[in-house]
């Protein structure tokens, strides 16, 4: 099978890490049986400064008619209002409807650590945050007039029934999976496949009430019927997240908590350049590390490429090849639990291109 | 001076905390020159069942008319929808132009901790979120309608420019006075008062944008130009509040953010039980614990009363009765730091009215 990958660095350290996830493409075992196709593509802050657009047409075009799949890098965010300009992938996860962003959250406990030792702070994690990826205050409408007392502005946050019935399935189908891969015999940390719904209907009683029923009657489904289903209002979810993160398996939420959520889960395993994420939708997957273009290290040659690699697992991952993402995951992991060769936001003091050929030399 | 202060225990734990909000009020020395008349206010779910009203009108015109301040407790939030029920403490806020959410949060290293030891993973905290309290998603306007792919509901976020500004200089203010506090001699971990705006105005350019350019230009007033200004976008400021508490003094937050944010910042101090928070308004203020009304543990007489000591501490803040105030967090300090007499939450075993006792005593 050949797989068709359009390759968007974006801005900053995007640029020093997308090479990266094609790098492991291409280093994957024969005998997998895939081929690789890349398309370089534009987009980013820089690509709207040379050409007026964040997000050329053709880039769109391009993933729609002729790629399978995806790995996108970061954008920088102008730090002052830039008129014209606004995020790519934001549109990119619109315009392709992605519906979903999915952000696996996993400690790998290092060789040097006494993993055992029960007075350890360091508490195991092992979550997927399932991010509803169209709506939410992500719609961007918003307006702003002249009231009596100085100006005032306005967003609409949207909740749909078909967005949130949706999101809710696909955070139940990740939960049977990761619920599959344990019965094989994966060690975890969960014995059962649970689904957080978060949401702060006790405030947005219709909106956060809207996602709350709907995935709630999502769940009920007969297929979901070994999956047990809780809540958390947003706030106490992150005062959770940081108190018990043992407890959680997959975590759904509308657009903007998860945005937040999965940026603090990512602070329990101690860097965001560890943490990968896909956006995903009917037969497309676009990978991306969560962090972002990172201006204070670019350029460096020092970025973490990890959140790549996982994100590039990731993408394999629903483009129904789990065979290849578990080789470049494992391969990720004996590099981390290893603790040898680590990128200086994990304190180490190896180069970007350092740490890819020790985790290339672990496929 | 007599000051008139209303309680409003509400549902839950707000029953078993709020009396010890009263007991150190009349416990403080007499040298100080106080008085308190104390009136007991209705408000809740248990109200709402009885009364049919969560916020009875009479509750507020007590308020309005006759207290300088109050202590609320907590409320229950029904776990399925009721119609005609929404948050008293939301209205209230509202009703009241209670427009400052002020929510410090403070490690105390106990006297059993090697407190200067590097390479303890417990790192020092002592922020202010201050948190705008009457707009954002807390508009509360809702509407829900049949779309073409099922049932869509929308919600208002209003941002105004006379919030934002006002918010921002409270920041601003509260910066000033925890600076003066220190050149007093107060050991900090902080050198010099800064604030950080926090938003998410790369995808909400107007309404995020408009807080951040509001607060960016009341705080380039005159009067603040000591305290350093710094933004952080919600989610890397949830990242890095983890990573980096110690990094952090005021943080001014839309309501929404800083509802997030002050439970996560909770999370950090190892217990919601030990954070206070004060609703401000002009000339009134309703002291607040942080956390809820926990139906797991009411009844028990276990419920940490140290986030309503602090409260009542915070509204004697604002209703400029500072020396008393530094009484009540003194014996508050002096409990957690022998760490002798903790409540359930902290690991200990010492019942609600115990750990009020022994904090009496260091009065
Ligand atoms: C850059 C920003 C628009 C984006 C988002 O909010 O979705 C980022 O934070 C992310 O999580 O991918
Ligand atoms: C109970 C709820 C409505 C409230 C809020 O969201 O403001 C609570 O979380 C708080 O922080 O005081």
């Amino acid at each position: 099978r050949t797989l068709r990958i359009g390759l968007i660095p974006g801005d900053g350290i995007g640029k020093e890490v997308i090479p990266a996830g094609r790098r492991i493409l291409e280093a994957l075992p024969a005998s997998l049986g895939l081929k690789f196709e890349f398309t370089p593509l534009e987009a980013g802050f820089e690509t709207f400064e040379r050409t007026g657009a964040a997000l050329p047409d053709a880039t769109v075009e391009v993933l729609r008619s002729g790629c399978d799949g995806a790995l996108f890098g970061a954008v920088s965010s102008p730090s002052h209002p830039v008129k014209g300009y606004s995020s790519p992938i934001v549109a990119l996860r619109k315009k392709l409807d992605l519906y979903a962003n999915v952000r696996p959250v996993k400690s790998v406990i290092p060789a040097t650590a006494t993993a055992s030792s029960s007075s350890s702070p360091i508490k195991p994690v092992d979550m997927v945050i399932v991010r509803e990826n169209t709506e939410d205050l992500y719609v961007k409408e918003e307006k702003t007039f002249d009231g009596p007392q100085g100006r005032v502005a306005e967003a609409v946050k949207r909740i749909s029934e078909r967005a949130s019935h949706r999101i809710a399935a696909m955070a139940g189908e990740i939960a049977l999976r990761r619920q599959n891969i344990r019965a094989a015999g994966t060690p975890s940390i969960h014995a059962s496949p649970l689904v957080t719904i978060t949401h702060k209907s006790n405030v947005l009683s219709q909106t956060d009430g809207l996602f709350r029923t709907t995935a709630r009657a999502a769940l009920a489904a007969p297929r979901f019927a070994s999956v047990a289903v809780e809540e958390q209002i947003v706030d106490s979810m992150v005062y959770k997240l940081f108190r018990q993160p043992e407890a959680y398996d997959v975590i759904v939420a509308p657009n903007l908590y998860g945005d937040i959520l999965s940026d603090g889960a990512a602070a329990l395993v101690g860097s965001l350049g560890l943490v990968p994420s896909a956006n995903v939708g009917e037969g497309f997957a676009i990978g991306e590390p969560c962090h972002g273009s990172a201006p204070d290290i670019q350029g460096q040659g020092i970025a973490n490429p990890i959140a790549t690699l996982r994100s590039t697992a990731l993408m394999l991952e629903f483009l129904e090849e789990e065979a290849a993402a578990a080789r470049i995951y494992a391969a990720v992991d004996a590099n981390l639990a290893e603790g040898k060769l680590l990128s200086p936001d994990l304190g180490g003091t190896a180069k970007t291109d350092e740490v890819v050929e020790d985790i290339l030399r672990r496929l």
